[in-house]
């Protein structure tokens, strides 16, 4: 079994990377299909769901629904829905099939399964350009305030990392592959990419 | 033309890999020819403008020489001998020809003739052993020494990075591609690597 990995910088264009990789390749893909699953099991909101899991709190949800998970600290809650992503993401390797995995740290959680493991980052500069790009019209943020939601977006991540496995986030040695998309055409970079993770398959003989 | 640079941790096979690149590609190789060549320049010892240069102490020349520079303070001579270095880094972009160059900042110094820039990285345990694997035998490290003397060149590497560019040795961002070789023979990896260059470079229609 094959499993590529995607971590990546938020406004990098890893996601996108990744669902053309499993394109290319035909893998199954990954990414907020987790989500869904953990809200499915734990029958909670998915929305609610992905924005207490990546901890980038929850403006749009009523405090109501805050309410109903009385009784239950915040953090624990965060912590039981790590360890339901942690089994979502062990059994997605179980079942077997080539797949891409963007996040949630799969890379660590699916160690032993030897994943091919890419970090996907970009400048600065690239990254604003990108969300700007694909800003929803509600969300009017000037260069600066995007590079600040960049940044604490990426800390959340990095924070996440720090929480559930030993190694830091982005750190090169982590990572079979480290790819800046800066200038690159993300289709074009995830056809190079798909020949990358083939010559490291083939190494592996898988 | 079409430039390929190399910046890599110490014992990772960064070397190794530009050599095998360069060979696969066809371009010029340039390496401790540039220490020839500065050496040649300011006519002064090959061996003793290599270790001034990379700041690793220089125990095996002796105190004569050292006193053959006296009234230039140590580190004027280390400022020029960069100052030279870049000079001839320069020259070889000028000549026109394809090439791999490993090491000496030179993605940052030809950064107008917009290189590729690879940084190889590996674990610690296999730059530990590719460094035991090569070892002179009037050098006798333990792998603890061993693992001392990589960080103590790499940050020497991050060092001089620091005097003479804007960016830190090693940050993601600052290259196309970070490989980490561990478990990749190395001429396998070159292979995957050309392949991912020459993408690059049609890309950016070279």
């Amino acid at each position: 079994m094959k499993i590529i990995t995607i971590s990546r910088e938020f406004g990098s264009g890893g996601r996108e990377l990744g669902k053309r990789l499993a394109d290319l390749l035909g893998y199954d893909y990954y990414d907020k299909e987790i989500i869904t699953t953990i809200a499915s099991n734990k029958g909670m909101d998915e929305d609610y769901v992905a924005r207490l899991i990546e901890q980038q709190g929850w403006p749009n949800i009523p405090m109501t629904f805050h309410q109903s998970l009385v009784g239950v600290p915040m953090d624990t809650t965060h912590t039981e829905l790590l360890l339901e992503q942690k089994r979502v993401i062990e059994q997605i390797a179980k079942a077997g099939n080539d797949c891409v995995i963007v996040g949630r740290n799969a890379d660590v959680l699916l160690h032993e399964y030897e994943p091919f493991n890419i970090f996907v980052c970009a400048d600065m500069e690239a990254k604003i350009q990108r969300c700007m790009n694909r800003v929803s019209e509600n969300e009017d943020l000037n260069t600066k305030e995007m590079e600040r939601k960049i940044n604490k977006i990426d800390k959340s991540r990095s924070q996440t990392r720090d929480l559930v496995t030993d190694s830091s986030w982005g750190d090169r040695s982590d990572y079979h592959l480290t790819v800046n998309t800066s200038n690159w055409n993300i289709n074009e970079l995830a056809l190079a990419v798909a020949d990358f993770a083939n010559s490291w398959f083939e190494r592996t003989n898988r």
